[in-house]
Parts: C-alpha cells; sequence; structure tokens
C-alpha cells in the first residue's frame, strides 16, 4: 500500500476563486411557457411588443357616454342618459355614442368610440331606458386608458433576471406565450470505490452504503440544478476515467466521490490532470482538505472526499457558489450573519482552517460536528461558519460570522 | 346587464381562517429514491434498521494492530511490528490478528479481529516488512466502532420533516434506496371569460390576454405544488361547472378565475354553492374583493377574481397557506418582521383592508400598487402589508408589520 504526502495545501479561499474563475455559466438556452418559468434565469431582454391594456377599457361594472353630457349634473338636477345598448367583455359596440347616449359595460369591456367616462351602477339610478347621474363625471372617470398598465416598448424583464410571478404576468398579458431562459446545469454525480454498495444492494460484510449521490444530489437541487447521479464505479483507473470522460459528453460538472486523496487507490489525482490542467489538490481546511479539481475544456471536474461529511460540506462551502454560478444565479448561496456559540468550537487540526456546521437552538448556535466520517456531524446545520487556520477554540457566548445556506430548512422546491 | 350586490363581505382573517380549517392535508404516499428525497415531506418515521458503520473500520490510512503490542515504546525503544498483510477498503483480513502483527490498512478499512488500534503512516518508520511504532497507541485509536455515526433503531428522519441532506444521506448509508413521501398538490387553474384570449393567440380588438396562469403558476411552484394550468373557458355557467367537476375528479385544489363578482356574467357565485358548502362570497378587503369559496367534499374550490392584482395579492394572502397546508409544510408561506415606509400607503377604501405589495431600496418599504388591474401594481413586489380597515393612511417613516415572502426574489426552484 503505497502513500504520497500532499504538496503544498492551498487555502480555502484561494481554491474557492479558482473554482469560480474557471466556471463557465451555462450558454444553451431553451423556451418555457409562462406558466413553467417562475424563477428561471432570463435569457434576453423581454420588451412589450404592444401596450396593455391595447384599447380603452373600464375596470368597473358601469356605463359610458360623454362626460360632458353630465355637466352642471346634481342630485336635484340629475343629468338624463339613454341607454342605446350593452358592452360586455369581449365586445366592442358597433358605433360612436352620441350626445346624451350611454350603454351598460362590464368590467375589462372597450369603452365605445365617442365615451370618455365610466359611472359605476351604484351611483346611479336606473329607470327603464334612462339613467340618471346625480354629479358631473369627469373625462377618463374609470376608465384604464391605452398603455395605462404599461406602454409599447416597456422593459418587462431583463436578461439575467430570475423570473418574477408579477413579471411573468406582464409577459403573459402583451401576448407573449413563452420565454427563453437558460437551461438548468446539468450534473454528474460519480462516486468510486470497491467499498461502495448502492442502497437497496444486498448487505456485505465490509463494504458500505454509498451515501454522497443523496447529499450532493441534494444540494444539486437546492441550487436549480439537475442531477445526474451514476452508481459507484470501481476503483480502477481505466474504468473511473471512462465514466468522467462519458459524462463530460453531456454534462455541465462533474463531481467525482471518493479516491481524491493520496494513497494506492485513489486515483483522481492521476487522471484529473489528464482532463485538463489541475486548479488545485488538496485544500487547507477541516473536513474536506483531500480535495482536487481540474478545468477540462470549458467544464470543470471536481474530485470530492468520500467521507459523507468532508464531501458535504465542501458542496456547501465550495461547490454551491460554482453551481451558481454555473446557473446564472446571483450570490454564493448563501446569506451572511452573525450568531453566537452555544458551545465552544474547537479547530482540531492546527494550520488548517476549519468548517463548523451549526444548528441553532433559542437564538444560539451549536456546532453539530462529530468528525468527517459520520454524516450525523452535519445533522440539523442550517448554517456553517468558517474558522480561519490560526483559531483553535472559539468559546461559547463569542460572536462569529455565519453563512446561512439558501434555502434555509424549511422552505420548498418543487416536483420532480 | 343585471348587478347584485356583495351579501356581507368577510373579514380577511375569517375567510383565511374558513379556508385553512377546511383544507385536508394531502394523504396520497409515493415513493422517492433518496437522491430525489431533497426537501419532500416525509409520510413515515425513518428509524436506523441496522448500526452504521456495521463493523469496526479505520478512517485514516496506516497500520492496524494490538494496542498492547506498543504498551512502553518510546522513540530509543520503538514496538516493532510485522507486516503481514494488506486490506483495502472493501475486504477483510481473513483471520486474527496475533502478537506483533500489523496489516497496512486503507480508509474505510474492515479492522482485523484481534486488531484494536490504529496509527496513521506519518507516524511510523517502515522498513521492508518491519514497521516502528514510538510511543504507545491507546486501545480504540483511528477506529470508528460499530454504530459511531449512530446505533441501530436511531430516529433518523420523522414523519411530515421536510427532508434534509444530512437525512437523506443517513438513510443512504444504511441501505435505504426509497423513502416514502406525501405527493405533491395538484392544483388545477381555470381561467373564465369570453374576453380572454391565451397568449400565442392572434391578437382581437376587445380582447385581453389571460395572464392569471402565469402568476398563479408561479406562486403554485413556489409553494411546491404542480400547476395544471387550463386554457380560458367560455363564461357559460354549464361550460365553467363542466370544466371544474372534471378537473376536480383528479386535481387536489381547483383555482378558478375570473367571474367571481356580482355581475350578470359572474357565473361562479352560482357554480360553486352546487359543489358544496359556500365558505363566503366577497372580503373585506381591496385588492381581491370579489372572492368566494366553496368544500367540494374533502377539496376546496376557490374563485379569484381575475384583476391581475386582486388575483395575485390572493394568491399571496389567502391561498399560499392554504397550500402549505395541503402540501404539508410549516408555515403560511411567508416570515413576519417590521419595515419603515420609505412613502405614504394610502388605503383607497373605507371599511376595507389593504393588501400593500412592497419593494425594498436602500432598507425602506416602497408600496409597488397602482391599482387592482395592473398588473405592475405588483412589480417588484417580495413582501406585502395588510392594513386593518380602519386604517386610511400610513405616514412615510412610519414602522409597519410586513410579511415577507418566501422563496425570496433570487432563491432557487429547481427542474421542471
Amino acid at each position: 500500500m503505497e502513500m504520497h504526502a500532499f504538496g503544498r495545501l492551498t487555502p480555502v479561499d484561494v481554491a474557492r476563486r479558482r473554482l469560480l474563475a474557471a466556471t463557465c455559466p451555462i450558454d444553451r438556452v431553451e423556451s418555457v411557457r409562462v406558466e413553467a418559468g417562475f424563477q428561471r434565469v432570463l435569457a434576453a431582454d423581454v420588451r412589450a411588443p404592444v401596450a396593455v391594456p391595447g384599447f380603452p377599457r373600464t375596470t368597473w361594472d358601469g356605463y359610458a357616454f360623454r362626460s360632458r353630457d353630465t355637466d352642471g349634473a346634481t342630485r336635484g338636477r340629475p343629468a338624463e342618459l339613454r341607454v342605446v345598448g350593452e358592452v360586455f367583455a369581449e365586445q366592442s359596440y358597433p358605433r360612436a355614442l352620441r350626445h346624451g347616449e350611454t350603454v351598460a359595460i362590464a368590467t375589462g369591456g372597450a369603452i365605445p368610440r365617442g365615451a370618455d367616462a365610466v359611472v359605476i351602477f351604484e351611483e346611479v339610478e336606473r329607470a327603464d331606458e334612462l339613467v340618471r347621474v346625480f354629479r358631473p363625471i369627469a373625462k377618463g372617470d374609470r376608465i384604464s386608458r391605452p398603455g395605462h398598465d404599461f406602454p409599447r416598448g416597456t422593459m418587462l424583464a431583463r436578461k439575467g433576471e430570475e423570473l418574477s410571478a408579477p413579471a411573468l404576468g406582464a409577459i403573459a398579458s402583451c401576448g407573449i406565450p413563452e420565454v427563453p431562459v437558460y437551461a438548468l446545469p446539468r450534473v454528474a454525480v460519480i462516486p468510486n470505490g470497491n467499498e461502495l454498495l448502492s442502497p437497496g444492494d444486498p448487505p456485505e460484510v465490509g463494504r458500505i452504503y454509498e451515501s454522497n449521490n443523496a447529499t450532493i444530489a441534494s444540494v444539486i437541487l437546492a441550487a436549480g440544478g439537475i442531477p445526474e447521479v451514476h452508481p459507484p464505479v470501481r476503483d480502477r483507473a481505466a474504468v473511473i476515467e471512462r465514466a468522467i470522460r462519458s459524462a463530460l459528453a453531456s454534462a455541465d460538472l462533474v463531481l467525482a466521490t471518493g479516491g481524491s486523496s493520496v494513497g494506492e487507490r485513489d486515483h483522481l489525482p492521476r487522471i484529473l490532470p489528464k482532463l485538463g490542467p489541475l486548479l488545485f489538490h488538496g485544500i487547507a481546511v477541516r473536513a474536506g482538505k483531500p480535495t482536487l479539481a481540474a478545468r477540462a475544456g470549458r467544464k470543470l471536474v471536481v474530485g470530492m472526499p468520500g467521507h459523507p461529511t468532508s464531501c458535504l460540506a465542501n458542496m456547501y462551502w465550495l461547490v454551491l457558489p460554482v453551481l451558481r454560478k454555473l446557473a446564472r444565479r446571483p450570490g454564493p448561496g448563501w446569506t451572511d450573519g452573525f450568531a453566537v456559540l452555544g458551545s465552544d468550537a474547537v479547530a482540531p487540526t492546527p494550520g488548517l482552517a476549519t468548517i463548523v456546521p451549526l444548528r441553532f437552538e433559542k437564538g444560539r448556535a451549536y456546532t453539530t460536528y462529530r468528525g468527517s466520517s459520520v454524516i450525523t456531524s452535519m445533522a440539523g446545520a442550517t448554517a456553517f461558519a468558517l474558522l480561519p487556520p490560526g483559531r483553535r477554540l472559539v468559546r461559547r457566548g463569542e460572536k462569529v460570522r455565519v453563512h446561512y445556506l439558501i434555502p434555509p430548512l424549511g422552505s420548498v422546491r418543487t416536483g420532480e
């Protein structure tokens, strides 16, 4: 069994910066229906091709007429208008209204030519074909003029924007059925290791169940990507290399797990440099040190440690920002803040930065960390802190900078 | 054109309470792979069927041996152990280790019988088949004992919980391939109105494009539901009733838009009581007054106003909590807080509560409201305030209670 030492470890922030610098945002564009566009990233500006509304319409049920016909009207001396027809929403009155005429008009109805005001039913008296109006009605009353919602040419949503409900409503109201959006990133996940069984396989002595696929897929989903998880491949260099090259053909990012350290069966450090320039191997952080990455053309291949917590911690602080840049989403996938520790946090290894996963109880933050090999190290964690390399101990009661994960626990992602 | 008056208007909070009381959370359960389980709502407790790890293993690359063999070892007088084999992760050494023997062991490897400690490569010297250890190694060093991550029977995730990445990792590491989750709610959306065109239809004078489907679908997606949007149906009572009854056969909730007021062509107030008890018709709120709802067996049918902003406002403050209860998600879909107004907010109608959509700029909240008929009334809004019926004016600089929508602008939902 041969072992090599890590070379110079790369500081956390340098590793992340190199990864981000090598990340090419998705260029593929697809069309989605406006009903399916929510929070997709728009791939082109959308300007209003028409004014909305496109014609003068009323937003109330009432009577339309020429406003001058109500000049001087009072309760004692009402204006009297003759009802000559009615206009439902989809209709338009066939001729111009004349002096003294009115039409009943339903919400959304087109204002007849000649008319320039509407009074609501509740404000008038109707007797057979006569309507009495008891005060002067101003020109334009209860009328939504063309372009009142927005004129033609209005910028409804900008390229790069995450589409909101109101933006999609405005786009639909111009008659636009589909919008161009950037494709969601496809992320291949390839575990390797002879010891790995897939969940559902019969148990075997000495072998363990692959579980990083489930946690990695979760973070990919949280970041708006499409996980393409593979069953474990055997730790033979040729097999792993073939799996990675094949995934690179279709995926936008490849995450290989296991075999990322410096042992005899750690094949990734020998495979990745064949694919393209190595960005780093070995990060000055715990958990997550045996991590490496290479640029393969315009894509990235990241080799992640097999230990469940090392792997998941890296997904949060290293890969999540990459996923978001790939997907053209703003920000790293967390929001920064401060929290008071409810218990001491200890940095186990001098010279390495420390990832501290945190859960919250009564407003205080508690570390959930129990070692890099146990997934329960992250149970209930909704934020993390990153202690710098010099820091050995942060005491209970101290205020630390924390990164709250997005989406937080309790928020919702949608269908499959 | 006939008009009726609204009866007694129902206060906002009463309307929401009645809807929530009549909402039956989803009972349908489906199985999803652990890799697809993120943030789905678990339909049964999951306890660990096995301990993890299931056997003693090392979490480092090193040598395994009997700890007593290193008793009294010093730099000057190292313990010398004879290397009799090596164990890779998936293997188990075929016999018990004897006094003075050691095996090289890779991370994850099963500790051979007889051995009870591991020392890492970096701490020893190796010469051919001899390994020198320079200090006593304690029993259990570098060994992860069975159940160290979690013992058999541990509660890994509870019924009703939204599955997190670490929970799914723990479940996978027990070998469980799928989890039972509640189905995502299917929500039918049925617009009616002769004036409505579908986006993509050629324009026609007097007709407008249906746009509520896009905004309603967005809120359904944000709440983790599956929107089933229908093209507009004509406003004939029999046609609308047939469409609603047909949707009720498969959808968990039906939202009908348009025709919810008191005019001649407002058919919903006559249709809904045929489906089941009416919960209310007319809410003391602006925008959103012409809204009604009925209970149809264990399902709800909500009649929403056609005005884009009335409809979207109702989706947020009235339907979103219903969607979340249906989906068995905690909370109403917003978080409460306070904000300082950057401009005056005016309540237009005495006696009605007022929904004030808010956007934020430099830490202050500004109303985006421009009338119920224009979708731009909600442009950029990420929160809303609800002014009580008595309140006519809230002045700039005043602090108001606001509801921040989840997900906030900038967070992400996942694939189709």
